[in-house]
Order: C-alpha cells, then structure tokens, then sequence
C-alpha cells in the first residue's frame, strides 16, 4: 500500500500546501447518470415535470455548484474556475450527465467537474421524484483530467 | 403516462407551492456507495490518507451539505431541519454510506438524505484521490420515507 | 414626518423583533424590467445569447436568489418559503419580470420578491450584455402585498 | 443582429470559457438609485429610520453582494475583487447609489458592480419599507467599464 | 463526569434529533471584547479607522453572521431568528460587545449569540488591524440564557 | 495618534484597493484558546461528547471557515488559499487552537486565521455546551504573520 509523504501523523485533517505548485491550466471531465422509468425520461424530454425544465436547471444547478465546491468539500482548494459546461442526453434508461470544468490554478479540478455532475444529478431527481420513486443515481466518475504534475489520465 | 396537475403549460421552471400542506413529522433515509480498490480501503480503515481522517470529514461534510440543500437544488424548499445523521461503513470494495434526515416541515426530506449522501461521498473521494483514481459514485437512492400525504415508501 | 416608535435613539442598525407576531400566510409580488435594444430581445426569443437560455437561466436564478435573501439583506429575517415564481414576458422593449413569494411566517416577503426580481434582471443582463451594453433595470417595485397586519396593498 | 460565435446551437446554458484571456488590471462603475417620498429621505438624512443606520447598512450590504456575485449569477465566474465602493447620495427624490469595482482578473467586473448597487438599493428599502411602500428602484446600469479586451466604455 | 445518553457508541458526530421538543420562544445573550491600545480606541470613537465606520460595520456583520450560524457550526440546527441585535460600548481598553438573539423554536440560540459576538469581534479587528497588531479577542462567553427545558441560566 | 492616510474623509466603510500590491505568499498564524472545566475535556479526550467527535469536527469546521472569510467580514478581500491547517491540544483547563493559513495574494491571511480559530472554538463550544455551561473562549489573537511590505510580526 503506498505510503503518504505527507501524512499527519495523528491522522487528522488538513487542506494540502499547494503554495509551491505553480499555476497551469488544468481541465477535468466528470460522468454520471440518473437511472429513471421510460415514462419518466419521456415526461423530461417532452418538459412536461411538474416543476418545468428539467433539463436547464440541472444545466445550471450543476453549474453553479461547481463554483461552490470548495465551500462543500471540506479539505477542497478554492479555485478560480474559467469555464464551466453541464451536457444532459437522455439515454434509453438514464438521463446521462457530463460535466467539463477548466480553471488556471495550483490544484486540479476533478472535484468541481464531480460536484456538477452530482448536483445536476440531484435536480434531476428533484423535478421528477413525484412520479417516480425509485430513480438511482450511478457511475458519477472522473473520465478525464488534464494539467498538473501528475499527469493526463482518462477512464471509461 | 401520468400527467402532472400542477404543471405550468409553458414548462417553465418553479418552486411548488406547498403552503396549504399541513407541517408534520417527516423523515428520509437515503443510501450510495463509494467504489474503490481494496488496498484504498485499508488506508481509511487505518486513517492514514494524506488529507487526514476520512470518515469523520465524511460525516460532517455530509451534514452540513443536508442543511444547506435548498441552496443547491434550485426548486428544493427550505426546510428547518430536526436531525441528521450520517452513517458509514467498510464494505469489501466499497464505502456505503446512510444518511437519515427529520423535520418538522410542509415538504419531505428525501433530497436533503440525498444532497447528504452525495457529498459525503465526494468527501470521501477527494480525500483519497491521490491513490486512487478509479473511484465511482454509486447507487445514490432514497430508501425510506415517511410522513406527509402521499405515503410511506421503502425500497433496497 | 412619522416618528418610528421602535427607533434605537442612537441609530443603530438591528433586526426588528418579530417574535410576538402571528405566523401567517404572507404573499408578495414585485416587478420590474430590463430595457435593452430590440435586437437584443429578438436575440433572446430566438434563444441565440452566446451564454444560452436566457429566460431558463433568470427565473432560476431569481428563485434562488429569494431563498438567499436573509444572507444578502442585512436586516431581513430569515423565512420558510413556501413558493416562488418567477414570471419573464418580452415587451417592445423590455424584458418584463414578475416575482411571486409566499410564505407562512411572522414578517412579509417583499423582499424576497424584489431580490428575486432584481437577481432575475441581473441574470438577463449577464447573459446579454456582450451585444448590448445600454441595458438598465428599471421600475423595481413590490406591486402586491397580503397577509399580515400592517393591511393589504396594491400599486401599478 | 449579432451572430454569436460561441454560440451553444442547442442554446443551452454554460460559463464562457476565459482561460485564454489575459489577466489584467479590470474596473467597472454602475448606477442605480432608489426613488421615494421626500419624507423617507429626510428619516434616512436624520438617522431616523426603524431599523437603523440605513446608509452604512446599504454600503456594507453592497460590498459584501459583490463579493457574493458568482454564486448569485449562474454564469459568472468567480473573480479576487482586488477593491469594492458604494457611495451613497441623498438627492431631492432618490437614493444614488454609485458602485466601483476592481479585479485582477480574466474577465470584467460590470456585474459584480450591478449587484453591489442592486443590493444596496433592496437594503435601503428594506430599511425605510415601514414607512414608504411606493419606493421603486431605477436606472441600475453600468456607466464606465474599463480594462479588458473589448474596450473601455461609458455612458450616462 | 456526567454520562450523555444520547451517546453514540463509536462517537461519530451528528445532528442532536430535537423533533421531540416543543417550539417555545428562546433568548440568549452573548459577550466578548476587542482588547486594543487606547490610541486604537481612540480611532474608533473619532471614526476614523481605514476602513471606515467600525461600529456599524461589527454591528451589521454580526447581525448577518448570527443568520448563517448553521452554516458555519457543523452540528447546529437551523433556525429562524425573529430577533438579533448587537451592542458596542468602547471601554477603557476594549470595545465590549453584546449579542442578544431570539428564536421561536425547537433548540435554543447560545450558538448564534455567540457567533454574533465572534464576527462582530472579527469586524473591529479586521478595520483597525493596519495601526495595533497587538489586539486580543477575550471572554467570549453566554451570560444570559431563557426558554426551553433546561432552564434559565445567567453568568457575568 | 497614527493618521490614516487612505481614510475616506467621512468615515464610509470600503474595501481598501490592494490591485497595486504585488502577489506573493503570505502566511499567518493565530491562536486562541476554550477555557473549561476538567471534567470537560475528559469528556473530549475520552471522545464522548453527545454530539460526537469534538476534535474532527472543530478542525474541520475551522478550515471551512477560513474558506469563507471573506463572505463573513465585511471589507475582507477574496484570496485562493492555498493551505489551512487547524491544530488541537487539549491542555490543563482548555483547548488551545492553532490556525495557519498561505495563500499566494495581494493581502494577508490574518483574518482567515483568525475566523479559523474562531469557529473552531464556538464548535467545540457547541459539541460540549450540554454538560459545561462556563465555557469561555479566550486570547483568540495573531502570534505570527509573514509575507507582504508590512513586515514580519510575531508574538506570543
């Protein structure tokens, strides 16, 4: 298992010094998906829930929470994000969320890319749980990051 | 499909109106998982991740998330919430994650449970992302629920 | 000049003890307007502004917004909204914006509906302002008021 | 009409992406002001008002928005205000509020100004609403913007 | 030593569950003081910091600090405040502060006098720390506190 | 008495203009301590309080805090952190709190250090107010400050 340089040693919690680290653009690419009925992907794609569309507020939920991570992540950097975008498609059983988050900074944005796409995921589920109940949501996931000393890295 | 009565014809976005609900006792449970390799298991059983105890950051970010809900999810109401608990557990390949959220309120608490879950599962992964970089989000869903008009509700 | 019976003789600046008021079901709405060019507006009915949709992303904005107004108004109290909405028309030469607040609580929502209002408006113009930069907000006022003691009230 | 060439074709909302911009030294100044009866000016001149000091309420509450702009404006991005004012004039029928603001920054400040006037305009309402309820806000604009790629800019 | 019976086993952190109790009308009142060399005082009282007005800045600043206690105490419950003011009086070696706040609710407001009285403390610091580097924030403590089950409760 | 070369001539609260200062790292160090009674901080050492882990929590509710200074006090400047630290030690008759904060910025991060002990106090303050109702938090002040054209300072 590896061993962490940095550790404290009694284990408790502290926001790494990223102050030696220098500035580059950095980019992360954030997935996931809301498991939903037919019908109830067909009632979004017709903006037909009851509390209006759908898809735009999770648009701008997920990216307003992007901006707010490190105030809901506790060991998170606040980071000066350049661009933030949320892509909704709606899939056979799945409204499918991707989210790219770019910022010049000390420090990757994975996290804020994750926060996105967790909160989008949630307005989803907000604007339709009154028809169905047993939405899930699944594989909210890092597929790519960019930038930064520990180099480029891509998943599925 | 069932047609909703309330919705605006438009589809234009809103906050339900839920001052003719009658305030009572409402509780939600929610439950996710957060995926990752055996070997980032042990660090958190062991306490040894590079940004410090994993499981307390965890639970409290996840709490303090719950109370902060309808900021995030722009339809969500506000809501004076009695209690919340965040529970957590090792499984063999993954962190399961409980949270169990009560008010005393107009409106249910599935999305505060959920709003809970979610981050601190992000937590989670920001704390030990630095081992692990094949992390996911998993299974994010209401389990429980009771009080208020349209029933109670259970599912695994 | 009407001398105000609960004035702290020295002038400072406090939130007014609303404790032995009634909780009760309070209503406002307020309006108001962003006069832009009609170019401009022809660019947001067409759904064409370089940021995206533009009528989407004000009513949530406003939304939010009115849930935040007791952390953006010194002197506010915070209050359990029960609903809001946010209502946007293209005039000749203007986006119209209506704001509905309820609540049941002891003080008035006027102000939720004017920052609702007023956060709309700004959202309109952020989105906008790259084709348009002689936009102003104008005619931000409360335009119905219910519920509480201090009366009914009504203004164009 | 303008073509947008960063245009979404799908119009669908995100945070323009200014990760090649230049940081560079940015100010913006707007206007607004708060239109009422000569009696609430003279409670404002006097100190006079139920709820306190109204004009160093207003000061503060604007600074403070500014700061806050990010999360209020869906699609701004977060900037390191490098320096906020509010001043505040009694004229013969109006509150003017005048508000100036400077970043450091990959993109301009206009709205962190708006809204620095937007709120100190609701916090002076807020104040004097007891006695005045025929207040209106108008004119919030921004009437000098300088630094940046696109020009400086003024107007009345 | 008193043993809690509300004890989690493992001592995980979480929310007290306060559905059981009553809402009753509940007060608390807070102090502390800025302890600061007489010329610093002296600014104060003549107005005359940098920054500007000090007293009405600390006042404001721990009037809305008081509104976000939830947010900023992991565990504390939200509540709406129907009163808070904050008191100054410049001593001979300190600027004494005084928080008063009360609730209608299920948990008393100790928290949110405090923190009233910390922000506040934090305010005059902040304002007059270019000219004394020597000042000292003491004795912040609950002196008064009434309503709810376990009693009044008044300390000097 | 030192006169205040920037002073606005009428006292008007404002954001000092730092956009000529150069970036550079800038760190600060602040103490401060919760007086309380022996049996308490058994409680705490033996990790019994009622609402669970008093030390993880008040170290993690320290760092979120210093992250949103800026929002907290009114004329405090937005800076990118880029490290906070909050150590614990329980003592004979309190808890002494250490907060260090960096950041690369234009002004200092005295008062992200002090907002950090601050709130790590009042929820340590509120994990044991249940059985220790005497609690007083104490010499909360800056011991080290380095960094910027001010100087270095130091003291006990």
């Amino acid at each position: 298992m590896s061993r962490l340089t940095h550790t404290d040693e009694a284990g408790a919690a502290r926001m790494v010094d990223v102050s030696a680290k220098d500035e580059s653009v950095r980019e992360a690419v954030a997935r996931g998906r809301v498991v939903m009925r037919a019908e109830t992907l067909a009632l979004i794609s017709q903006n037909k829930a009851e509390k209006g569309d759908v898809l735009a507020a999770a648009r701008l939920a997920g990216i307003m929470a992007a901006k707010r991570t490190a105030e809901l992540i506790p060991l998170c950097h606040p980071l000066p994000l350049s661009a933030v975008a949320v892509e909704l498609a709606l899939g056979d059983e799945a409204v499918e969320i991707t989210a790219t988050v770019r910022t010049t900074g000390r420090t990757g944005v994975e996290m804020e890319a994750l926060t996105a796409v967790s909160i989008a995921a949630l307005t989803i589920y907000d604007m339709v749980k009154a028809v169905d109940r047993g939405m899930r949501i699944e594989a909210v996931r890092v597929v790519r990051k960019s930038g930064g000393k520990s180099g480029d890295f891509a998943q599925d």
